[in-house]
This record gives structure tokens, sequence and C-alpha cells, in this order.
């Protein structure tokens, strides 16, 4: 039960795994969501587009709640809104440059029109009921990210979203520490921070590490410079404008979203291009070698990026040469090693020069290492502290720098997505579960594909299927002539033909006796064993074996 | 043309990739050829056990081949011997350790009796045709890993296999370097290195470094210590026993590999165990838990290994309690980060205290990283150099710490699997290509699955399959009634069950005006189409979709 001084925590998504953050804070009357993102499918997830939360404890409280605030503009913090507000009419605050991405996502899905993003203030408070609320700025890798500080009757909230510090920023966006600080001396109830980095000693390099990277890169290169980064890092575009002005170069932009995010960027004011070095593509051949930058996508090895076509020979306007060289200013996403990988190999085939994260200081992480950690601990002196934003190991060693900080076991709690915690006064507890699995967008199905076909999607994976088809005459249900055989995935069906014909013989022995659809549930029992040990004595493999009865 | 003084050069896998090791010597008479290798498959060999080089050049050329010489009993570079000896009957030359190990496998395989492996004594020279060869020590992360010298009429060549320099080795085993250093004042026509680490700068630190890790963690526990290390790591097992020996505690053994290494290394006397600390992990309960240390297989989160088995509290004789201290001393192959972080993920849910390589010096790598290449180029003083072991990129870097030692770009080859290159005096060439495409071994099949197939299990991977059963009169070709469905990995066929039965009506609707099996090729195309595009209108999926003529 909520009391009047209650304060209720509830992960619905980024507590236990990389993506899809989602925080919901509840008191008795009211609830505000920090966050709808969204997660990029994992290995097993076969064919999944991507990930969501599993907004149904929303639903149900849909009467008491006030809004949704967005920390900042990146996919993991933002990409489940056009889901959540198709389900959910409420309003969405965001700082300007993050407002700006949603709404852009609010159109790609026709739902701009019918849903609105106020634009706040970092530092200015407003209400949403009985909660006060009230951004403040954050170093991260995409300008105007936020955390939140919410004003409850159960006490103060801090929930920093992503966050690092730099003492020297490329777009001059500290984190606010002496609101921090302040805060902390108020007397803050809980503090919710950032985990993704806990990992890590000491602190994140500041992002001019890397401009310095790119300027000697830039006056060592003879020739072209390609620099591959996100499309969101608006920072690291600066840099690379600021360097290639530096050196007299062009810096030519390709890629949709880089094209876009670059647009956006220049016509709101976040990017500064003093010596109208952005220029278009298509104008590349008006410059000589060592007067060109090209700044582009495909700094994961997508396939389909501007970087990986170079890569392939497959780019419109770009055909890697010797004498170029290539930036990857990233690291790569775990799970996306072996993509960066072959492109890194191929632009060294075909004769580039390639500086990559593992071999030069052309990236930094957006994320707070752990001194960071410890120094927002410290300033904001929380009673309660939930470290958000990682995998299990890494909330559980933020939790440990905390207690090694003095907090004890029973003030930092590693939660789960779903798992409930009340906090009252002095106590917190654990106050049940709601649902929160993840919920598979896939095509235009959401919620759809459950665990059996993604089952099926492994076992199909693995081994492929062979499909067995039975006639049965509709006249009087008897089976009709010799099974038919189809498969795919399994052998090579040309040079396997023979074993194929063998898995009819075995299909047509597994009937004999039984004629009849009205024995067709155990006769397709009988198939399926039969042909799935024969296939599996004969090969070892374990192909998907489908018996179905066709009636004519 | 291969005269007199020419010395070929092949490499028939590990060059551009890791793994499936085979490198190709030739002269006029003779050939042999250093390691049989296998690689395991990437993500997107879907359904395959494991790929083994292509040998076809070998076979061509079974009259000069003398000898296969193992430098190690790794599976990528010992892993292929039981598929290339079944096609090629040829004497195997390997260390005593590796002998061993290549002899478990051919027990496996039942080519014990066939196939006799010869066990060598480094720095003893032998004949195979008209080639010396000698085995020269390295250090690397399993005992009695050697390198190999050829002497030929073209000139000596330098192979170093996997190697690292350790100072302070374990197990007493250093890199011959003055053997190399003798050979290179000789003067080497030919260098191979090790490519795999030369991303990395500096040294690769000393096994002694793990060992005070162990130290400090089995002093700091009170609980019982959990090692899960690689089962071939004979050296890092004999660190856990003399820690274990240190602190008064038992080593118990569990995972069948590990049992397996741990019995046959005592035997052989690559164990040693003065004080009777290895024991049987039925025996665990006799002492208390700060006397056990348990020594397991799984450090690769291999998901039915011993210690994922009891990060799923499914393991007969160890249950994760809290108290018990965890060591991953192992770093994730590439590809495995996600079952490692889920093993430890679970063994912190758990209560137990987890190190790994990303938090504590708990590991390190059995590869000699970019200081450690130069000195062998500088002891070796090669007239070529070839790097070895590694994907294009490590080659490509490996180079150019040649180049930067001041080989001309002449001199230092980079090479892929296939590439033939003939060294003649002072001048090199490539000379062709030879077949080396990956060979897939899934189950009993070896060679017998194509990209086809490979394709076909890609997209059942991602949307699934729909299979539409068109039945046909066998007396007169007549298509009969109504076509079936059956769908799997698709969508949830209960929820479903609508989209199902429209496609079937837009199956039957494709069928219009064509009646006649003759016309199967056209049926079947429209059918194809009009589902394909009826279905990715519905759902955005493009499952495969599969026409099927039954006869009736």
């Amino acid at each position: 039960m909520l009391t009047r001084d209650t304060l209720r925590v509830l992960p619905l998504g980024g507590l236990g795994e990389i993506g899809k953050n989602m925080m919901v804070y509840e008191t008795t009357d009211d609830i505000v969501v920090v966050d709808a993102g969204l997660m990029f499918p994992e290995e097993e997830m076969l064919g999944i587009d991507l990930v969501i939360p599993d907004i149904s404890y929303l639903v149900d409280h849909a009467d008491k709640l006030r809004g949704i605030l967005i920390t900042h503009g990146h996919e993991d913090h933002i990409g489940a809104l056009p889901y959540v507000l198709r389900a959910l009419n409420v309003p969405v605050f965001a700082s300007r440059l993050s407002a700006g991405l949603i709404n852009v996502k609010l159109k790609e899905h026709k739902l701009a029109r019918e849903r609105t993003v106020n634009v706040i203030t970092p530092g200015e408070r407003f209400e949403l009921g009985g909660i006060g609320v009230e951004f403040f700025r954050v170093a991260h890798s995409i300008p105007d990210a936020c955390g939140v500080i919410l004003h409850t009757p159960g006490g103060k909230v801090v929930h920093t979203g992503d966050f690092k510090l730099d003492h020297t920023p490329v777009m001059g966006q500290h984190t606010d520490l002496n609101r921090l600080a302040e805060i902390g001396n108020e007397g803050v109830a809980l503090l919710c921070s950032d985990s993704t980095y806990a990992e890590v000693p000491g602190y994140t390099p500041s992002e001019q590490a890397v401009g310095e990277s790119l300027d000697f890169v830039m006056s060592k290169a003879e020739g072209r410079v390609i620099v591959a980064t996100f499309a969101s890092l608006i920072s690291r575009v600066q840099q690379v404008i600021d360097a290639a002005t530096r050196h007299g170069r062009k810096v030519y932009v390709t890629g949709r979203s880089m094209i876009d995010n670059v647009t956006m960027a220049l016509d709101l004011g976040y990017l500064d291009d003093p010596a109208d070095a952005v220029s278009r593509i298509e104008d590349l051949g008006k410059q000589p070698p060592n007067k060109i930058v090209i700044m582009s996508t495909g700094s994961q090895g997508e396939p389909t990026s501007a970087l990986a076509r170079m890569a392939n020979q497959d780019h419109r306007w770009v055909s890697i040469q010797h004498g170029d060289t290539v930036i990857l200013s990233s690291s790569p996403i775990p799970g996306n090693e072996g993509l960066v990988n072959r492109v890194v190999d191929n632009l060294f085939k075909l004769g580039a020069e390639v500086y990559y994260n593992r071999i030069a200081n052309v990236h930094v992480r957006g994320h707070a290492a752990q001194e960071e950690l410890k120094l927002v601990l410290s300033l904001v002196k929380p009673r309660f502290f939930v470290p958000i934003h990682g995998e299990y190991r890494h909330m559980m060693l933020h939790a440990r720098l905390a207690q090694a900080m003095g907090m004890t076991p029973d003030q930092t709690w590693v939660l789960e997505d779903g798992d409930i915690l009340d906090i009252r006064g002095l106590n917190a507890e654990l106050a049940g579960r709601a649902p929160a699995t993840n919920v598979y967008v896939d095509g235009l199905g959401v919620g759809d594909i459950d665990q059996v076909v993604l089952r099926d999607r492994r076992h199909l994976a693995t081994d492929g299927m062979v499909v067995i088809i039975v006639a049965v005459d509709r006249q009087n249900g008897r089976l009709v002539g010799r099974p038919d055989i189809v498969s795919r995935g399994f052998v090579d069906i040309e040079e396997s033909a023979d074993l194929l014909e063998r898995t009819r013989d075995m299909a047509a022995s597994a009937l004999d006796g039984a004629d009849h659809l009205a024995e067709w549930g155990v006769i397709h029992t009988r198939i399926k064993d039969t042909v799935a040990r024969f296939l599996h004595g004969e090969t070892r493999r374990r192909p998907m074996v489908l018996p179905v009865a066709v009636e004519v």
C-alpha cells in the first residue's frame, strides 16, 4: 500500500541489460516516468527488429500518469516513445535537441499531430501533479543531455540518466556538479545513477583527447581523411569540422542519418561552421585529396552504412584508394565487433591507412568511470542508492563503490526490471513485482512474437527443416499415396537427393498399419520420431521435422 | 614453375582469420605442412559445428607430402588432423604433450590404429626428404609448445607458431631466443611469425602476474574459491594448485575436459602436486569452505560447462552460495562475450564474489605483443617476412612493425589463405592461388554444406517460413482443391490464425486461371510472389515462402 510518504521506484527497463531504459517513480497520487527507450535485439532474438519495455503497469495506472521525462535523445532512451504514446496519451518533456529528435520519430510513426513534446529549460522547476520536476545538465555523447531531480512528498530523487564528467567538454556542456552539491546539502532520499561504465577504474578521458588525435591524423595524412562516427555524436562532428578547418580541408558529409543530423544541428545552432567547411558529397571532385575530409556513418560496421559501402567498393561517390586515411571514431557496441573488424580488414586490403579504437585514441566513451561515480555519490549523499543502466555485474560493482564509501547494504538496492521498491523515510523494502518482460517488435508486429516463434527460428537456423506431406482423401479420410518431402537449410538438395529419397521411404514406412486421418495424432508423432531418428543417424543433424496432412 | 632454389609458401588457413591454422612449405621434391587446425564457426555460419581447411592442394600433391609438423596441442592447430589424416596417410610430428592430445583425438575418430604420431625432441634435427626439420621451444598458454625451423634448398625458414616471451614462466618453458639468435646469424630466408596480438603495444605480462592475483584472492576469501580456466592451460592449473597448497586448500576438479587434462598432465608429469592437493569433486563435503578450491571448466561461459551449471544452480556437486568467490581466469574469445557476461551476472545474483578479466589481473594472454614481435624480427633478421595467425589488420600491423624496423615493402608479404608465394634468392613473387575456402563440418557431413544451405538457414532464422501446399491429381495433372499452409517461426500460429487463413485465400487466388501441373513453373512463381507481397504488406516480415506441388 502506498502511503503519503511513500516513494515507489519501479524500473521497467535498463536494469540488468543495456538499453530500453524506463524508470517509474510513483507517489500516492502521481506517476512520472523517466525515459522510454528501445534495445537492439541480442543474438538469440532471431529476426527481431527491436525490443521495447512492457508498459502494462503504466496502462493499469494511466489515471495517475502525469508525464514522461526524457533525459537525452539516444535510441535507448527515446526509441520506445512512439509505441508508448500510441498506447498512452501522456505529455512528454525534453530539452530542445531531444525534443527535435523525438519529433522526427513521431513524424515517422504518424503521431506528430496527436502528441506534443514540451521543451524544458534545465534548471527551471515545474510541477506534474504533486511532483516538482527539474532537469539538470549533464555531459554525455550527445548535446542537451540532462539528469532529472524530482521533488516528491516522499523525498527528493536524483536520476542521472547517462552521464560522464568532462571538465574540458567540446561543446561547453558540463555535468552540473554545483546543482548536485546543492541538492545533496538539501537532503536526497534516492540517487539513481548510471552504471554502464562501473567496471572501469579511474576517469573517462575528456572529448578533448580525441580532438588532439584528429588534429594529428589530419596533419599527417597526405590524402583524403574519412571519419566515421555515430550520427548523434554532434560534438565529435564539431571536432572534425574544427580540425578540418585548421588544416584547410572541406568536410563532405555522407550517410543518410549523418546528413540529417548535421543539417539539423547546423539549423538549430548545435554545430558551428564559421569557415563553411561542410559540403555536399556530390561536390567531392572539386577539391584535391589533401583538402578533403569525408564525414560518414558506419562506425559500427553496419552493412548498409556509407563506410561499409566504401569498404566494399560500393559507394556512389567514394572509392577507397591508396593514400586514404580512415578513422573509426567509435568503439564497437558489444556484439558488433565482428562487423567492425570486417570493415577495418577490407579498408586495409584496399590500401587505406586505418585508425580505430584499439590502436589509436580516436574515441572516448560517454559514461562515467569509477572515480566519477564516486564523486557524484559523494556530492549527492543520498539516503538510498539504486544503480541504474547496466547489466547485473555493472550494478553490483556500482553498489560496491557506494558501500566502499560507507553506505550500508540496507541503503544500496540492486534492482532488476520489474522490482518494486518502496521507500518510506529511513526504510526501504521490496513490495512485489510488475510485468517487465521484453516486448519484441518485428516488422509491424508489436508483442506478437513469443518464445515459441523464437525457439522455432533457432531450430530452423541450426539445422534447417524437413516437411513431410501426407495426402488424405477428403471423402473417406484415407491416406493417399507416398508421402512427399520438402527440405531447406538442412542439406544440399541436389547432392543429397538420395538421402531425401530414403527419408521419404522412412516416412512411408512410418505410415504402415495406419491409414486413416482419424489416427493423425499418432501418425504425426510416429513420422516425426522415425524421420528425426533416421536423419540424426545419417547426418548427426537435427532438422525441424514437420509432418503435414493435406486433404485432397 | 618450381626450380631447385625455389621455396614455395602456401597458407591454407589462419591468414585473414583466427583459427584453422595450416601452412604449406614446398620445394621441387618435397612438401611439409605445419599445423592442421580447426576454426569454430562464426555467427553467420548457422548450425555449423566446425570449419577446417581445404586440403585439395595437398591431395593433388600427395606424392611430395613428407609430413605434418604440429607446433602445439590447441584445437586451432590440431583440430583438423582427424579429417586430414582420413584423406591423407602422412606421418605427424609433435612434441610429447601435443602427441598425447592428438592421440586422444585420433582415438575419438577411430583412427588411432592406422595413423601414428612421432614424438620429436626440441633442438634435434631430422630430415623429411630434402628438408631438414628442427623444433624449438616457445612459451605459450600450453606446455610443450614449439616453433619450427626448416632447412630447405631455397633457404632457412623460421615458423614461430603461437608464442609469447615470458622471462618468468610458470612451468619453466622459455621461448628459445638463443636458437633464434643463432639461426638469425646463419641467415634466414623467411620468417613466419604470430600476428594475433600485433594490435597491442608493449609486452604481454608474465604468467607470474596471475599467480600473484590468485594468491591475493585465496588469502582474502573466507569461503570456497572457484577457479574456471581453459582445460588446456596447464600452467594456470599449476598456479592454482600452488596457491591452494600455500593456503592449505584442497583442489577439487570438475568438468569433463578439466578432469581429463589434469589427470593426463599429472600422469605425464606436466603437473606437480607435492601436497596431494588435487581431489575428486565427490569428496567436496569433507572439507570446510575455507579449505576448498574448485577447479572448473566454463571460463568461456559455454552453456553446458561446469561453471555455467553452477551459475544456473544445476551442478551436481556445487551450489553457488553467499561467501563463494569465483575467478574467471580467462578472457572471452571474440564472440563469447555475451555468454561470459551472462555467467558472471548469474554468479553475482547468487551472492558470489566474482573476479574476471575486466576488473582484476586474473588472466594473461598467450601471444606476443608488439615489443616481443620486434625482438623476434630483430634476432631472426629474415630476408622475407610473412605475418601469420591473424585477421587481415593484425597481419598488416605486424608487417608495419617490420617496415618500421627497416624491412622494405618488397620484403614483407601480407598473404591470405590460398596465396602462393615463391621465394627465389633475393626475389619473391606471387605465383597464383590454390583452393582455400572454408570447409564446413556439420554433424557427419564434411564439406556438404554450401552457401545455399547457409543462406536458407539465415532466411529461416530471420522470419521463419510459410509452406504453401497445392495438391495435383496424378491422373490428369489438374490442381485439386484449396492450397494448404504450414508455417513456423513466422507468427504465433494461434494468434495469427486469421492472417494465415487469408494467406491461403491469397495463394488460392494466385492459382486463378492456371489449373494444370504443366504450368507449375509459372504457378510456383506466382504463388510465391503473391504470398510474399501480401505477407510483407501485412507484417513487414519476409518469411521464406515455399510453394509445393504434391501429386495425389
